[in-house]
């Protein structure tokens, strides 16, 4: 049995913050980065995860993935789904650990980097893209994935048994249709705060020219150039175009409610994160005053369990799972069980760093083996950095294409690691000496 | 003005996995541990403060701690309210370091540590204790310490100062009061998992003896077992001492309903932690199903949100802050503030490393100046690692002592630092050559 014999984690940073790319209402000056680790296996491909973070603290990030390595290095190399079970309930389980957390913020980014990249070396030695080799594991193999543990007053096991059962007739049929069509995509392109009027009207008629039906402006900022801004867009792309627009979390539950209705008359299709993500029962009250406009969350969601419970309370009409931001693959199915249960549709955050690299194979694998369809669903598209990944994220039409090369897409180029990384690579030496 | 000239962290760990204290349903061996930090001013006393984690990961946190250097090092010496208000704002709203939780887990842990140690030295340079040095703060002053982000739909600033205000006239008679008689200690000691029957007989006839009116017990490993423990430790002590019970994650919705329902013949007074600390509607449906016994939970609250949830939702009757796991003194006025409006009694959670010597400041500071009242309220007492506090916590005859000596009482012996630092004090590199 061939073994991992080494684990590499490196801190890689991208100067975002010069171009106010990715810049928001709570994320003025976003530093894209990536607290990145290497499964190096005995013979064969090695593996390749990451946490995604924006600058200062990746640092920390990346010593809590080294914190883990005990567990990973001396296994055998994961090949199914038995293997990547005990992995995952390995890490989270580590008593001493999980004081840290228990399962949320950096120690469970931590877990999540390091069961992906766990996930990217099996499906390499398959041969299969993720969402694939996914996608051939029977139902009873998928369940034994997941972590029950506080689920089971929304989502029993055999529920999600059911679910899984459900979906198998129409696999094959499915995993064709994404290989021919690909997966719908929307696209934040055009709606950094940070961006000018007519930057904003350009890249919008962009979206609209390049086969996007839906483009996302982030607001929060100031109330007034949101209406504007807002306005802008809605006459840019008419009325046939869904707009989304995304607080970051900028507002408290009567700030939502108010901004929100000043630009209701735009017609906006959801608002995102409009207050903490810890927040579940402040989401379901703006949910109730601002219906039938669609509330959004997820990328800063912790874990299955504040996500089980947008659910329950109907405080979320669309969940926007996040591929590097809970316990990894595993979790994440958990999330898109806890989805299908629900009925809800998930149209996952992309960007940052190798994002919508990772989160294509989640959505494809979802379609196939999950709930089954792609109803209102689309993955989130913002076209930075990937030039960076081997197998970076391909958008056509509108639609993101179905992977095909073996793995989780999360490998970026040697060049790409020597250049940006902190803060010894050249990118970061030739900046601060400049 | 005094400057913060440096800022030192140390990775201390006790052994105490060795003798099995501290052992329960979820952390069967935790090494009691603190990511310490020191705060160097120059002239006057240096400030200290501290995490608190239970092992392994405590590099983890150490590390997150030095990351917000920046923020703190040439910074004036903190020496009132506005100082203070600005130091915690500095830190949570570092919009990069933000992405790391936001407010939750390792990186707001961090934060803790350093506004701890920050109201450390200013009550030392104000030769006061903390609770004392607070409860001389204005109303105004106390508010402006407060972030009020994602609370206002449960507790307005407005409100707080109402609070604060009723507060007001009777002060200094109760800070005399908790001079002459201390504040009520409830103890832990008799009930770790780990222990064999007689020894939890014993120490809990010796609590009783002691003066304490409530014991508590670890339950969740073993419901035969727990049965067995429970009623042994009731015949004991007699139907007027309380028994409280604490689950520490263990259990889904319905195990929790279940297993307490088995132990309801023996009168538990709470169950604490029945499930995962982020599931605001799990303990509210626990707590229908199982009141009259009360519901407890905080240690592992992450922050000020949810907390706002287990308050709205009617799913906590006790409320049990810890002093080392929210974002520091600022955070943790804002929770007293929260149950005080809510009007649900805290009983903090302590233990650990320094916990008691940190969190006796924040009841009596909530009892001078906040609640105003000490009615079903009492402070956990756990009898270790007290002789490495060069301010220990002292309980005689039941009741935590008032602390006299200046700051917030983290402060650790420097043997204590030489001894059990990790991994190179001598109690680390001596075990590992046995």
């Amino acid at each position: 049995m061939a073994k991992i014999i080494g684990m590499e984690v490196l801190d890689v940073r991208f100067p975002t913050s010069k171009e106010l790319d990715g810049s928001d209402a709570m994320n003025p000056d976003p530093d894209y980065s990536a607290a990145y680790v290497v499964l190096h296996a005995d013979g064969g491909p090695d593996g390749y995860g990451l946490a995604f973070t924006i600058g200062r603290g990746n640092d920390v990030q990346a010593a809590a993935i080294r914190a883990l390595a005990p567990h990973v290095v001396g296994r055998d190399v994961p090949e199914d789904a038995a293997a990547l079970g005990d992995l995952s309930r390995t890490l989270v389980g580590d008593s001493q650990f999980r004081w840290l957390g228990p399962e949320k913020g950096v120690a469970h980014m931590a877990v999540g980097a390091i069961v992906n990249a766990a996930w990217d070396l099996a499906a390499r030695r398959a041969g299969l893209p993720v969402w694939q080799f996914a996608a051939r594991m029977t139902p009873e193999e998928l369940v034994s994935l997941v972590d029950f543990r506080y689920l089971t007053d929304a989502l029993t096991e055999a529920e999600a048994l059911d679910i899984l059962r459900r979906a198998e007739p129409g696999r094959a049929e499915r995993a064709a249709q994404l290989e021919k069509h690909g997966y719908r995509a929307y696209s934040t392109s055009p709606g950094w705060l940070g961006y000018a009027d007519a930057k904003l009207v350009r890249l919008a008629e962009q979206a609209v020219a390049d086969g996007f039906e839906m483009i996302k402006l982030k607001v929060g900022g100031n109330l007034e150039d949101d209406v504007r801004r807002m306005k802008l867009a809605r006459e840019t792309v008419g009325p046939d175009i869904r707009i989304a627009v995304d607080a970051n979390q900028r507002w408290d539950v009567s700030a939502a409610v108010t901004w929100m209705t000043a630009l209701a008359p735009y017609d906006p299709y959801w608002i995102e994160e409009p207050t903490s993500p810890d927040d579940v029962l402040g989401h379901a009250a703006i949910a109730q005053a601002l219906a039938p406009i669609k509330i959004a969350t997820g990328e800063h969601v912790q874990n299955r369990v504040i996500f089980k419970q947008l659910l329950q309370a109907n405080a979320i009409s669309v969940l926007q799972l996040d591929a590097a931001r809970v316990g990894g693959f595993n979790e994440n199915l958990a999330i898109l069980l806890l989805a299908a249960k629900f009925g809800i549709p998930v149209c996952p955050h992309a960007g940052g760093v190798g994002l919508c690299e990772l989160v294509r194979h989640l959505s494809m694998f979802d379609f196939v083996a999950v709930s089954g369809t792609d109803a209102d669903r689309s993955i989130e598209w913002v076209d930075h950095l990937h030039e960076h990944f081997t197998d970076p994220a391909v958008v056509e039409r509108g639609r993101y294409l179905a992977p095909t090369a073996p793995g989780f897409s999360a490998r970026m180029h040697d060049a790409t690691l020597r250049r940006f990384r902190f803060p010894d690579g050249p990118e970061w030496t030739e900046t601060a000496s400049e």
